[in-house]
């Protein structure tokens, strides 16, 4: 949407405030002006500040006619089904959005670009689909060199989806500029990318072609900033993502590493498998990046949002003393503890 | 290529006999009556065996129009460029051998069958295109459950690419017979897929789907073998490829793992990345099975192919005194260890 001021719908329905539809709470939280209704019509009529705590009086709507009124030029898909297909009750939402000649920004697996009769009708309307996870260009095998970084270079890896790594990466990239660092937050995920405007669709890339596809995206990058923050994906202990984890690591070649966890968590969301202690997982990150590049898990980010503040605080602490890590929760209290952490890095 | 005999002309050209041309030798040695001719210019009137040694005397021939008084049926693409995409002075043998009417069977990331000019010179001469890496079917994420495969399995894993991890697999699943399993190969790359017939492209499947793709695979088979011998990909420290390496660990849910080394190698091939100690290796892929399943390493798989025969030998006492596993080379004195190690899985 180069050009144009983006004027945004959030689809949302059933879902808006839950985990799942991280893409729309982080396009609110960190580009609330572009956001100009939430489609959920189990929540229509209250405001965004009530159900996810920011984002003021932007309005939800209970289907896409209502918010037409709000002036959108955009639906945004701001839910991600397990497997990324379209579910068949979105198809006509997404329908309507084009015949009001509306842009569509999607985020699935499945390229609505592909898709023969929201093609034709985008091409009627005037329309535009962007698909964010289209990946058919990364076709390069990483180089593996970590002289062609010229950045600095911090990574976020989680215990499991969902806890908090995009989020520590752009609050890291921002707190780093007060410490003199000229930094820049590296989108790898559908909600990072809509938010940041660019990024390598990481879990969308060819196996062969991952590492290389975030390796080349931060060689270029690297020109013009000295510390990159990198959004991690899924995690390394991951029955199904583990892949694209570990193709990160190795392709952002990082100087750092930040483990992100959601405490009360204490199985793979979805599935029997157990998270083992924050030590041994920091072990076995440092572990699996030493043969290409050595790098440290310099401190941990936790997702509190789920416990009182008092609660927080000695979870942060409880932390710390079992990890002897620096240990955050970047949203509720800021994540200058890290920044810290990374100094070493400064020559 | 499913009911008619295959007899297939190979290309190799520069190559043959080089690890570049695995497809080639591998379908040469496990199904060499099958191949009517290989076609390089550089070794043309020379035999198969002089080259390989083994192979017999199928004839070298220096282009395509030689190869034809073979009567071959198929083409098969027999190297495997870096990064896998067609190489231009291919391109010419390849619509050569669809204007004699010859299928064309190629293991390239590029898929031929969505290339214009040669997807319609195909239709015009009635010529099929077979793409052993066409992925876009694969759309599922791994469900990670362990009790829905029936078999047990035994999964290779590599000190880097080109290791020996197809063909201990292929090995291991034929001895296994004789240990009274009901055993099958499982094919994960370009060389074991034209071999097996079936398989996973594991290596083109987009990040998500990975593990999700060949654990599908592994419960529908594990409803007709009670061993899956599954060939292992890339390495886990591996600068490009470590990412499918482990989401083939994860998806395999394997019972044991054996780990194959080309003696040696010193460094990943094309990187500056130090191969480490075996013990250490050994130890990294258990650390990061246990997580979802536990699987021990039960052995060691070397090529040994440019030792003499007693350096060979030696190499493999050194290895066993060294790791305490069973080690064996496959080609050269079979794996029958290996599988003695497997009794364990033995109800």
């Amino acid at each position: 949407m180069q050009g144009k001021k983006r004027r945004i719908a959030i689809l949302a329905e059933g879902f808006f405030g839950d985990l799942e539809a991280k893409t729309a709470s982080g396009l609110i939280m960190y580009k609330p002006e572009e956001v100009v209704a939430i489609l959920d019509s189990t929540k229509a009529r209250k405001s965004v500040q009530e159900i996810v705590g920011f984002g003021g009086d932007i309005p939800i709507v209970g289907n896409l006619s209502d918010s037409l009124k709000y002036g959108p030029n955009a639906l945004l898909i701001g839910i991600t089904p397990r497997g990324g297909k379209l579910p068949s009750e979105w198809r006509e939402v997404i329908k309507e959005a084009l015949k009001n000649g509306l842009d569509v920004i999607s985020g699935l697996h499945d390229m609505l670009n592909e898709d023969s009769e929201l093609s034709m009708l985008a091409l009627l309307k005037g329309a535009k689909i962007y698909d964010l996870r289209e990946s058919k260009k990364y076709n390069k095998v990483a180089r593996g060199d970590p002289a062609l970084i010229k950045a600095k270079v911090i990574l976020t890896v989680g215990t499991d989806c969902k806890t908090g790594k995009m989020i520590t990466s752009i609050e890291m990239a921002r707190q780093a500029k007060k410490y003199g660092w000229n930094s820049h937050f590296v989108a790898t995920g559908q909600s990072g990318i809509i938010i940041a405007g660019e990024g390598v669709p990481i879990d969308s890339v060819k196996g062969d072609f991952m590492s290389g596809a975030i390796e080349e995206f931060l060689i270029e990058k690297s020109k013009s900033y000295d510390l990159l923050s990198v959004e991690g994906q899924g995690s390394i202990i991951h029955p199904g993502y583990s892949g694209v984890s570990l193709a990160l690591i190795h392709g952002c070649l990082p100087d750092a590493l930040v483990l992100c966890h959601y405490p009360e968590r204490e199985k793979i969301k979805n599935y029997e498998v157990k998270i083992p202690p924050l030590t041994e997982l920091v072990k076995l990150h440092e572990q699996n990046a030493k043969p290409i590049k050595p790098s440290r898990v310099i401190g941990i980010s936790l997702n509190t949002q789920k416990l009182t503040k008092t609660a927080a605080k000695k979870q942060i602490q409880k932390t710390e003393e079992e990890t002897g890590l620096p240990t955050v929760d970047p949203v509720r209290f800021g994540c200058e503890k890290l920044i810290l952490a990374l100094q070493f890095l400064k020559r």
